[in-house]
This record gives C-alpha cells, sequence and structure tokens, in this order.
C-alpha cells in the first residue's frame, strides 16, 4: 500500500496514525437518474455549475474509511455542531481536466495536488489516505461525467477536492467522523471580464494573510475566510485583487490566491523573473527573492519595471496594471510593454494544459 | 432599531452596509413532537448532547432577512460548495445559561457575547443584524428547552450561536447566503476529569495561534482549526493543554482556548495578579503585562510564582500544574499554594453566575 505521508514532513507524519485507505476497487457508483443539461462553454461564472454526480467517502475513529461512492450531486446532511462548521476543520484542492486536441481527457499533474491535499489533512489533524487511490476515484468521477468536460480550448472541468471534519460535539478536538467529497464544475476563465484584462492591486500592510506557525503552506479554509475582508476593501477602492504584505518592510507575498511575478531589470541591470513564491510549476526558470514595496517603487522609478502578473490553478495568468499602496497608486506598465512574458506563459500553459 | 454596528469599530463598519435586521417579534415557532430524555446531569461531557430545539435565520443578498424560525433540533441541508465548508467563512459564540437558587434562569452576561459576534461577522463580511433582536430571539429558545437547564449548581445550559456563509458557488468572495443558527447543550465541567483537577501546558514556539492583522480578536472558526495539530502534540508529550507563543521572545499569550492568569511577586516584590489577555470579566482587579516564558523561568527560579490558572465560559478555572517547554517540565505550584486565588475566583464566577 502506497503511504500516503510520502506527501508530508517526518515530522509532521509522526504526529498522525497511519489509518487504513478507502480503495479503488470498492467504488460503488450510484447514477444519477435524471441528467442536468450542460451550459454554454461560452458564458460559464466560475464555481457556480456543477456536474451530475459526486464522490463521497465517509471516515470514523471507530470504523475507519467506509467504501468510495460515487453518486448523485446532492445536498449534504451535516450535524449542526460539525467541526467543520464551528471550527474550521476542512481544506481543498483544486485541479483541473482538460480536453485534449485529441479528445482525450486529462488531469493537470494531480499528484501535486493529491500530496499537498495529505499534507493539508494532517495539518487539519484529519485522517490519512492513499493519494493514489484517491486519485483514481477522481478519476472514475471524471470519467462518469465525462461530457461535462467542455468541447473548447478555454475551458476545463475545475476538480474540487474537499475534507471536511463532521465530530458531532462542540469539544475543540481533532475529529472522530470525517467526509471527503469531490465536486466538479466546468468553468471558463477565471475572471468573467476574459483572461488578459489587467488587474489592479490593493497593498494594504493592515491585513496579513499568513505567518510562520500558521497554516500558509496548506489549503485550509481558515486561509481563505480570513483574507474576504480585505477583498471587499480592496473592490471599495476601486481595486480588483489584494497584494498580501508582511512584516514591518512589507514584503510581497502573493496575490489574491495567486503566485506573484515580476519580470523587470535588477539594480545591477540584470533582466530576471521573479516568482515570489516557491515555484510549483517548474516549468520556466525564475530566480526566487525577497521583495518589498520599497524595491518594487525603485524599479517603478527607474524604469525597470517590464510587466508584473499573477498566476494559479483557476486564473491561469493574470496580468497586473496598477498597485494602490499607502494612499498611492503605482502603474504597472505590464500592458504597455505588450504583456509578453506573461502572454508566452499563458501560452506555454494552456499548450501543456489539454 | 438598534444598530448593530454598535459593537464594531467605525473603521470596519464603514466597509459593511447597514443591512436589514430578522426581529424577535416575527418568530416562527415549530415544537419538536417527540421529546428526548434529559441527561443525567452529573455525567454530561461537554457539547455531546443537544435539546430538542434550534433557532435558526436565513439570509440572502437578494431578499435579505427570513423570519427567525425555532424548530426541531435537526441536520442541516447544505450546497457541497457552501462557502462556510470551503473558505471557513464562520463565526460562532459560546455562553451559558443557568438555573439560580431561585429557580429563575439567568444568562450571564450575553450582550458582550452578541456585541463579540457582530465584530466577528464584520471580519467574515458575513450581514449584519440587531443584537438585541438575536437576544431575545436565544431567550424565546432557552423559554421553549427550559426543562433542559440542569437543576444541578455544577452544570448549566451552553448557548451556541453560530453563523455561517452558505453561497453555493466556489469563487472566493463575501457571501450572498448565510445562515445563523443557535443550538443548546447541557453541560457539566469542561474537563471530563473535574473542575480542580490541575493541567500541564505544552509551550511550543512552532505553532503561532494569532498574529497581527490576523483574526485572533475574533471568533471565527479558521483560529481553532490551525490549532487541532498543536493540540494533538501536547497530548502526545503528556500534556493536556497548548500554552501559546508568541514572537521570538516567546510571549506567553493564551492557554489552549482560555485567558491566562499568573499571581506571582513580581521581580519588584509586589504581589500581583498578571491576566495576559484583556480582561473580558472585569470583576476583579488585574494587571494585564507583556510577558515571556524567561520572565516565567525567572520568577520559578526565584520561588515567585504562586498560581497560574486559565478562565474561559466552557471551563470556568482550570489551574496549571506545569508547562513543558524546551525539552524542560517546569513545575507550577499552584496546587501546594492550595489554588486559593483560582478557588476564590472559581467562587465569585459561579457566585453570580446562577
Amino acid at each position: 500500500m502506497k503511504d500516503c505521508r510520502n506527501g508530508c514532513s517526518a515530522a509532521e507524519a509522526g504526529s498522525q496514525e497511519l489509518a487504513e485507505t478507502f480503495k479503488a476497487e470498492d467504488l460503488v457508483i450510484t447514477p444519477a437518474t435524471v441528467l442536468k443539461e450542460k451550459p454554454d462553454p461560452d458564458s460559464l461564472v466560475f464555481g457556480t455549475v456543477f456536474t451530475d454526480h459526486m464522490l463521497e467517502v465517509q471516515w470514523s475513529a471507530e470504523s475507519g474509511w467506509e467504501k468510495p461512492h460515487i453518486k448523485p450531486f446532492e445536498t449534504l446532511s451535516l450535524h449542526p455542531a460539525a467541526s467543520a462548521l464551528h471550527y474550521a476543520v476542512q481544506l481543498f484542492e483544486g485541479l483541473k481536466a482538460f480536453r485534449g486536441v485529441d479528445n482525450k481527457i486529462r488531469l493537470f499533474r494531480p499528484d501535486l495536488n493529491m500530496s499537498r491535499m495529505c499534507r493539508s489533512a494532517v495539518r487539519a489533524t484529519l485522517p490519512m489516505f492513499d493519494q493514489g487511490e484517491l486519485l483514481e476515484c477522481i478519476q472514475r468521477l471524471v470519467l462518469v461525467d465525462q461530457e461535462w468536460v467542455p468541447y473548447s480550448p478555454s475551458a476545463s472541468l475545475y476538480i474540487r477536492p474537499t475534507f471536511v471534519g463532521i465530530e458531532p460535539s462542540l469539544g475543540v478536538k481533532k475529529p472522530t467522523k470525517a467526509l471527503l467529497y469531490v465536486i466538479l464544475s466546468p468553468v471558463g476563465p477565471y475572471f468573467s471580464s476574459g483572461t488578459f484584462k489587467p488587474v489592479s492591486l490593493w497593498a494594504n500592510p493592515k491585513y496579513v494573510r499568513a505567518w510562520e506557525g500558521g497554516t500558509g503552506d496548506c489549503k485550509m479554509g481558515g486561509n481563505y475566510g480570513s483574507s474576504l475582508l480585505a477583498q471587499c476593501e480592496a473592490l471599495e477602492s476601486g481595486c480588483q485583487q489584494v497584494l498580501w504584505l508582511y512584516g514591518k518592510d512589507h514584503q510581497i507575498t502573493e496575490v489574491g490566491t495567486m503566485n506573484l511575478f515580476l519580470y523587470w531589470t535588477n539594480e545591477d541591470g540584470g533582466s530576471i523573473v521573479c516568482n515570489l513564491l516557491h515555484s510549483k510549476q517548474g516549468e520556466f526558470k525564475v530566480t526566487e527573492r525577497y521583495l518589498t514595496m520599497e524595491h518594487v517603487q525603485a524599479a517603478l522609478e527607474g524604469g525597470r519595471v517590464k510587466e508584473m502578473f499573477g498566476s494559479g490553478t483557476a486564473c491561469v495568468v493574470c496580468p497586473v496594471s496598477d498597485i494602490l499602496f499607502q494612499g498611492q497608486k503605482l502603474h504597472i506598465p505590464t500592458m504597455e510593454n505588450g504583456s509578453r512574458l506573461a502572454s508566452r506563459i499563458l501560452g506555454k500553459l494552456t499548450d501543456i494544459q489539454p
């Protein structure tokens, strides 16, 4: 049996017993009797339409994992004390299935999502499972709903594995019941305005998204709920996304829910691309460095900034035109410079994705 | 109409439109047809048994608040994409109803819980409501289930208002649907071993519970889910609770989910009580100061520590006997010193509570 702890650091894994796993060969499939109408792929709003089926796997401390179940998409019945609703014992992943020009359906690097999901599970004190078995169950689910994978080069099927604690009591503790489920949603471009309309960013040090000793390295719900107020304030200030800062020197960390990239000429005259978080893609060479708002301001004043853009599973690539910081609007000439690198990366990503 | 924003800072409230509120006079009551058997108050485990009824109020951006509804306790039906389950758009409160020696039922300072709940709602981008109206609805709910308020001086009825975003789509944004509900649970002492068995604490700087720019000042679910792994490691190290540290100098912040108190003789020979967070009770005089593990170690070496204990709604008062820090077990002589202050505070609290 493949050990799910592969994806977790030894220290973290040590604190969690290796539990039995559910298995794809035990899958129970209950087909939907009524199928929904599929939407027009050009009018999709991100994450609002769901397919006919979902995957569900129940776990309890008492009897371990139950058989995985593919069944009609339906509302969940949860105890009002469920720990997912009170103590945010929850995590998720986001990945996509693409229909290739050969009409074959492919998932984009799902093994990386599965291993991060295990790392998040350890952090959330949710039970372990075998990554390979979950991936196989997801592939079966996508197969069942294969007609929902858009016949369109700009659309895809977004896959949302979700894992929640459903302990039905109010003590703050590791849950004795859990529910892992996967839902599917056909999606177009994340930003309804279209992929290459640039966004303006709101940078305000009063909100901090992640911190040392916290959960910023895991995909846990709590990281997102705490970010919504900043997102609202960004919108009220006429910006579309939050540029998250950290520390007294205003280090730049990420933008909205994306990694941030800066294409510039540095102080020594070298032309480089900075990925401000660890590269998760690895397809293109990047320099990772510590960067503050003051560095960006100096580079803008010196005319050294070429492009700035974000990248993530949901949005793919998103160019940046402005940053609102300390009452000043800093203009980023991404579009004036033809957003050539952003376009190239978008092209590369969309080339390897379908 | 009472403005719920009273409890929120002007700056925070400014970012949230004042919505219409639900009203207690609109309450719809659907009584349960079958009543459950009430448990023995001496064998209650915290938060595991619930009463016959619950309060539910639905909200949507489209039509505002619906009528509040007291109805039989039942499972919730949630859309699998509900933002409470993916992005931890959720908050809660905890307060208690006591049966006095005069057989009257009283809530303990519920107005403080209501105003914190509003503050949390602003932080979570959940809609506003009138504090007084919610309190009245809660009082009606307690009245409907009044036979569940234990006839016992050491037990009470724990009230859990919960407020969650139920936006049925996956975009990370302010929810357009929300559910406020309140459940009731008769409880005995929080620690199953009984109130005055001292606990040992696990202090490890690798996990940080709250940080500047985060949500530590609000009662949001994400604050708790991220704390469970530390709690598990504490248990594995033979300790019962986590002593949360902050910063490079190991400032002491809180213990488990409680405020921490230290009764000691300070460096100048003065005998003082430190409440390490802002006093929410206000019944006794305290000195609030910045304190690090190094201060505590020095005070222990100098024989200046008299008592250490935590206090909170769920546990009331909980004495501390040991702290495991950097591989060393530091013994706190709370019990040897007769835990006199802890007992006095427990007595005072239980005197004013029923």
